[in-house]
């Protein structure tokens, strides 16, 4: 197909305020297309101020509001919205700054400059919203709850844009994917440069610290998510974001760290889990290749069409067949097994979601169904951005829950449980674009035994 | 004197959680002597609790609320204190974890382990609080406005506490001086390490990040407040935190750094100004020598019994004289040129702010007056956390005010400013503790020009 002109637009990296401008013109119009909107109508929404902690005047860092962004590419505070979808005009509101805060905060952006910095149609001030409202006289303002203007001229629907806006953000664009492309790249060097670095005496704050530092040397200032550094038993502890522990000393002792970047408000989020020591236990290296099957199963049969269900079902059986093989647990009846719950003793979670300026992006439209179930209950398109991250803990609460439960004992070795609870936990996750035939892995951390081996010993070229 | 046992517990780093004990107590038993309460009652406090972005599952870093963690010590989400002021019993209220939390946070932490932890006489839980007040049956509650909670059993004041507070908190304690020497050490190093680093093909973002990265190698992990790097004319915005711009190639060109890290809670503030080329321009060594002045003449004056109020005059002087010897001023009358306002055009903020668990700490106790102003009506004390930072900047707004106001273009030879211009702006902010005959500079930065250009240039052992 020829270039779109908008990714020509996309292209023009070295803008002067070194953003790429992002199209959010077309996000508009397929938020459009999904939308049911009476004529002569407006949409409205209301860019994110700036926040100061608790009583304090210490500022907080700036990240605009997901949905807003979506529809203006806008990542700083202080703006407003307003589309007119009867003439696809995009008007964006910008801030009045006073002449105090200019001392303090620095002078407005010219409207002209606006107009080349954002995919928008006009400018206007504050002060002119309800002129133009009251030239367009709209009969709808579509809006979200957080977002509802005090205004009496119109009918404000705060229902209706919600289910659109995250059907539009469901299936991504080609530069939303480029953007995350190139997240995930850098912060997959992020991740292999834990490896490289990474030392036993160094504790759970540091590998974070370091995470950030070669993001941003990769250009990757944000991070889409609290990176997790749990060592240890805290691998078991799926949002573990304290990191205020040192690595326990431990000859099967693993660090996972779930941890990625984000750059124009798009997210990436990877997993890897390595040895303290630099080479896996025996024990260890037995759980992880475990965790590793389920994800290249999974991984080797995604593409359009296939049920989110049916891979989390694979993984499941997968978890269990390996687990039965080493011992831990014991049963004829695989199908029985996973009815009665037995795998969340030790994978109590899904097996992936949806990834964009969220990390647990929005799943598209929900059907009084919770967010997660609804993708689930669909089945997979071109141009979905998700996560495959299967895992497999011991974590002491499941494993008393599930091993205790009156007439559950027989499924389980807890002898055999007993030499591999030490392992703590295995998470691998990479963020998957899918594809016409198949999918591209925007993950590039190596991931078998041997690389993590040779690359947390120097040995991987 | 005998050491108190107190400092003793302090010295105790090496902690299981790697956090040394804060005396709790002893803050709680200054804001006692500074209330006045009544008979039998007590304090209570809300700490803060966990959040997320917008509507978003994203949690935000967590980071105590001041007032909370100087009663407490405790720096994680969803504890609540209650004091007993008769019998100075501090009963911390541990938050109740559910059960599937534990999966996704972790187990809440063991009393006793929290007693070991913390400065604290008793642990209860959140249901045990209405029992407590029943056996107590206070007279008085006394909270803050954003703690305030919903019981009927005894009075609620909101309005004694605040005051108490920050007139404690505007002493340190020495081990709040202790934290604050290393953090502020710390911080310095991370200055330091700027200069060394620095290469002119970095942006602004680069070199935030590589100050976030040499904070945290010295075990640094948060900011105290978002880092400022301000390069050209955007050293002349104060609060300028966007960091998104790279840095001009002009001759005279500056960077201006203001950033300090935070440990327990406790920050440190620091800013150095350096040349973009690793030289000073004449004209940038010109204008960086006037602040350097007008610093090491506050400086060697600082001393308790000292007004703040003199100090600030005592550098508008000297950037006055400086201004006059350089020619951008005309005047023959210092009193008369302060007394229009006239070096407002150039520094346009304050000498310092106290410092502490906020970066613009509390003031000590208002009196309808405005916080900053209050600590400029009265003598320095022993113990109090102040910078000094003086500055100079070329602002456009600001300039075009004074030197266009009616009967003021007198003042100012605009060919001679304009020459100067370019230099943008140039702060210089140590972090100082006021010792008994003097200051104890907590900042270890170097800020001679010939120091900073060795430092650039690789010359500084």
């Amino acid at each position: 197909m020829a270039p779109h002109p908008v990714n020509a637009a996309f292209q023009r990296q070295f803008h002067p305020s070194q953003l790429p401008i992002i199209p959010s013109k077309q996000h508009y119009l397929r938020v459009k297309q999904l939308l049911d909107y009476e004529h002569n109508s407006v949409i409205y929404l209301k860019g994110k101020q700036e926040s100061t902690r608790d009583t304090t005047d210490v500022e907080l860092e700036f990240r605009q509001e997901s949905y807003f962004f979506y529809l203006t590419g806008v990542d700083e505070p202080g703006f407003q919205v307003l589309i007119d979808l009867e003439k696809d005009t995009v008007y964006l509101v910008a801030p009045n700054v006073p002449e105090y805060d200019i001392l303090w905060k620095g002078p407005s952006v010219d409207p002209n400059e606006l107009l080349e910095l954002y995919d928008i149609d006009q400018v206007i001030q504050e002060a002119d919203i309800s002129t133009l409202l009251n030239t367009l006289k709209p009969t709808t303002l579509y809006t979200l709850p957080t977002s509802t203007p005090s205004i009496t001229l119109c009918k404000i629907n705060e229902h209706l844009l919600q289910p659109a806006l995250d059907e539009a953000r469901l299936i991504k664009f080609p530069w939303e994917i480029d953007i995350m492309r190139q997240v995930s790249h850098g912060s997959s060097e992020a991740h292999i440069a834990l490896m490289r670095q990474f030392r036993p005496y160094m504790t759970e704050a540091d590998v974070a610290a370091l995470f950030r530092w070669v993001c941003a040397q990769n250009k990757i200032y944000r991070q889409a998510y609290l990176p997790i550094v749990a060592s240890g038993p805290r691998a078991a502890t799926l949002h573990y974001s304290k990191n205020n522990q040192r690595i326990p000393k431990g000859r099967h002792t693993l660090v996972l760290v779930d941890a990625g970047g984000e750059k124009y408000c798009y997210g990436s989020d990877i997993t890897r889990t390595f040895p303290a020591h630099g080479r896996f236990s025996e024990e260890a290296k037995t759980i992880y290749t475990v965790v590793l099957k389920m994800q290249e199963a999974v991984l080797s049969t995604l593409r359009p069409g296939v049920y989110w269900h049916d891979l989390h079902k694979l993984s499941v059986e997968i978890l269990c067949q390996e687990l039965k093989r080493i011992g831990i647990l014991i049963y004829d009846n695989l199908e029985e097994l996973v009815q009665i719950g037995i795998p969340n003793a030790f994978y109590y979670h899904s097996l992936g979601h949806s990834v964009g300026l969220d990390v647990h992006d929005v799943g598209g439209r929900k059907k009084n169904l919770d967010e997660s179930e609804f993708l689930f209950s669909r089945p997979l398109e071109e141009h979905m951005v998700l996560t495959v991250e299967p895992g497999l803990y011991f974590n002491q609460t499941m494993l008393d829950i599930w091993t205790q439960y009156p007439g559950y004992q027989k499924y389980f070795d807890l002898e055999i449980l007993r030499r591999y609870q030490e392992v703590g936990g295995v998470r691998i996750e990479d963020t998957v674009v899918i594809t016409k035939y198949g999918h591209e892995n925007l993950t590039t951390v190596p991931k078998q035994v041997h690389e993590i081996e040779a690359l947390m010993n120097g040995l991987y070229l």
